[in-house]
């Protein structure tokens, strides 16, 4: 008890020191990514010795680049096939999706938006995000421009902050309605499927990122702390009020398609090269997952693929919040069989702001 | 405050009457399920009063039979694919399923089957079992004889009650390994999607059993509080030991097979006439969702499509609890395709007990 280490954690005067520290570090990137593992996932027998890059993030050796996962952790991992299947995505389908806004109408859009507003804030702060780096805040979630680019390790890190925040909603708000059902004896109305499928596809994004980083201890403490934070935070609002909260998640994937097409315009303009350098590669499990045909299998391509479900999950969650929660059913699933005049499923991705109820349900 | 009412609901002794009169109603029927609309399923067209029926369980009219959604509730329900469909069991699969116990081993599994020999006299009671209709206590869950028969709707009431309950710790722990992937940074190797698949099944099998009743309120309110116990104790019961947890469920799966098989021995004896006359009829769900074969509807063939499925469960669980929890695959998925010289799945209905790690891994 009276041990100095004790004191040191335990003194407010010096945790408070502490605190200020780690906050400030996030605007510097080395206690959030581990070193050299940043940013770059050349194949393991290349050097990226003869790839441009505009800066040195680390002077570490290359020869440390490795995979996420040890060699430790493999020795019984065995490949599984998708729990939820990834239908793909064709070129047409990702590059018509554009950020957008739905304008809130209610006071529980009001207070969803202002909520993700608080959100985005805090991930432009662990993110590091300077001045010159923010885009026009009267339209955060669809200006893509800003006068100073974001680097790959700033990109890496705004990702994997959001995966690992976006897995959560899905699953949550899935379980609350399994319970729901078997606590009310009723059906569900095929809400269930959906939503865990999102919370899937959002963890297949994270362990995609994962594949090409390794976060240091100070992120994967910052992401600890926010699970156990926005888990809760969650629970208790769906519990509360799942329509305001399928309506935050709806503003939250505008933030994550909003992102996506910021990076892929950077990439476009060139300012990512270790992500546009031919040895670049993308993990494998990406390709498998999303089926991605040869050719099309740069860092751009990733991003399309990722955003494209971002829009998914922006059009669903829009929509669902549109919808009476206890009684509609879920539009985006259906017994269509083509010629047989059942009722064809809904496509979210067709409208960014939601489909409204009377669109999709009677 | 001075209402009589409140008075009515706070004063201790009243209240201890109170939970006495629940206790002591669950011996009798009415109060679980409601009147008629009991443990027959005969077509809206049909009445019963042709059929045999050694008891009257209600004086009330046969034109009260009915569907448990009711009418206002299916406006804009819509027929939905299953979550996960269902492959089926060939005639084989279910009849070879028998009633079979796994001795406990270490202090964990002693506790697992401890705690569910405490949820099995529970259970007892809720369902209203008499001395006499108790099967051999020192094997409670491989004996099914009894000197005398459950009712249908005992037989109902304790299916609802366990299949309300057998929907939550699949869920659970899917979400627990889900959440712990997401913060941990770190891949789940399969385990989620059997894990889910279960809970879904168990809804499923609620969905069918309330096809055929509307349980009374009192029943509703003991499903409510049983799962809110129930709920938060597979929640920290699986943060806490997860390995414990599974076997916990495991045993639990050992009473869902002992329970299905008494009822299909009862069945088998004419002991459930409700159920074998010709004219009942399955619930339609049940059809389409194990895609029952025509002239294959009985009740007695619908329980052996439960039972199965309660059978893999059961093998389910007392493997995953045989398994290092963090670091080993699901041995239930595979990447195992014929002639690829994948690794094939192994099926879990195959053996009781569970498979030993040194079995399925490595
Ligand atoms: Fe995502
Ligand atoms: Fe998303
Ligand atoms: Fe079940
Ligand atoms: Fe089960």
């Amino acid at each position: 008890m009276n041990t100095p280490k004790v004191n040191i954690l335990h003194a407010p005067g010096q945790a408070a020191q502490l605190s200020r520290a780690l906050i400030s570090t996030c605007h510097t990137r080395p206690l959030l990514l581990a070193g050299s593992r940043v940013a770059t996932s050349l194949h393991p027998t290349q050097t990226n010795l003869s790839s441009p890059s505009p800066r040195n993030f680390s002077t570490t050796s290359v020869t440390r680049l490795k995979d996420f996962f040890p060699a430790k952790e493999t020795a019984y991992i065995r490949q599984t096939p998708p729990a939820w299947p990834h239908h793909g995505w064709t070129e047409e389908e990702m590059t018509s999706v554009v950020p957008e806004h739905r304008k809130p109408e209610t006071v529980g859009d009001w207070l969803a938006w202002k909520l993700v507003r608080i959100c985005r804030w805090a991930t432009d702060i662990a993110t590091g995000i300077r001045p010159e780096q923010q885009v026009d805040k009267h339209h955060p979630t669809t200006a893509t421009s800003a006068d100073k680019p974001l680097t790959e390790a700033q990109w890496l890190v705004r990702f994997i902050f959001l995966e690992s925040i976006a897995g959560v909603p899905g699953m949550v708000a899935g379980m609350l309605r399994h319970l729901h059902s078997l606590r009310r004896l009723k059906r569900d109305n095929g809400w269930i499927e959906t939503l865990l499928e999102e919370s899937y596809n959002e963890r297949m994004h994270l362990l995609t990122f994962m594949k090409m980083c390794e976060p240091g201890l100070l992120m994967k403490t910052l992401i600890l702390g926010a699970q156990g934070v926005f888990f809760n935070a969650m629970f208790l609002s769906y519990l509360i009020s799942p329509k305001i909260t399928h309506r935050f998640v709806g503003y939250l994937e505008e933030e994550a398609v909003h992102t996506y097409t910021r990076c892929i315009r950077e990439i476009e303009e060139g300012h990512l090269p270790k992500w546009s350098d031919e040895k670049f590669e993308i993990p494998e499990m990406a390709v498998r997952y999303w089926r991605m045909p040869e050719g099309k299998r740069t860092m751009k391509d990733l991003i399309h693929y990722i955003r494209a479900d971002e829009a998914v999950h922006r059009g669903v969650n829009h929509t669902l919040s549109n919808l009476d929660q206890k009684e509609d059913p879920n539009p985006f699933v259906s017994d269509y069989k083509e010629g047989e005049g059942g009722r064809r499923p809904v496509n979210p991705a067709l409208k960014p702001t939601g489909f409204e109820r009377a669109e999709v349900i009677g």
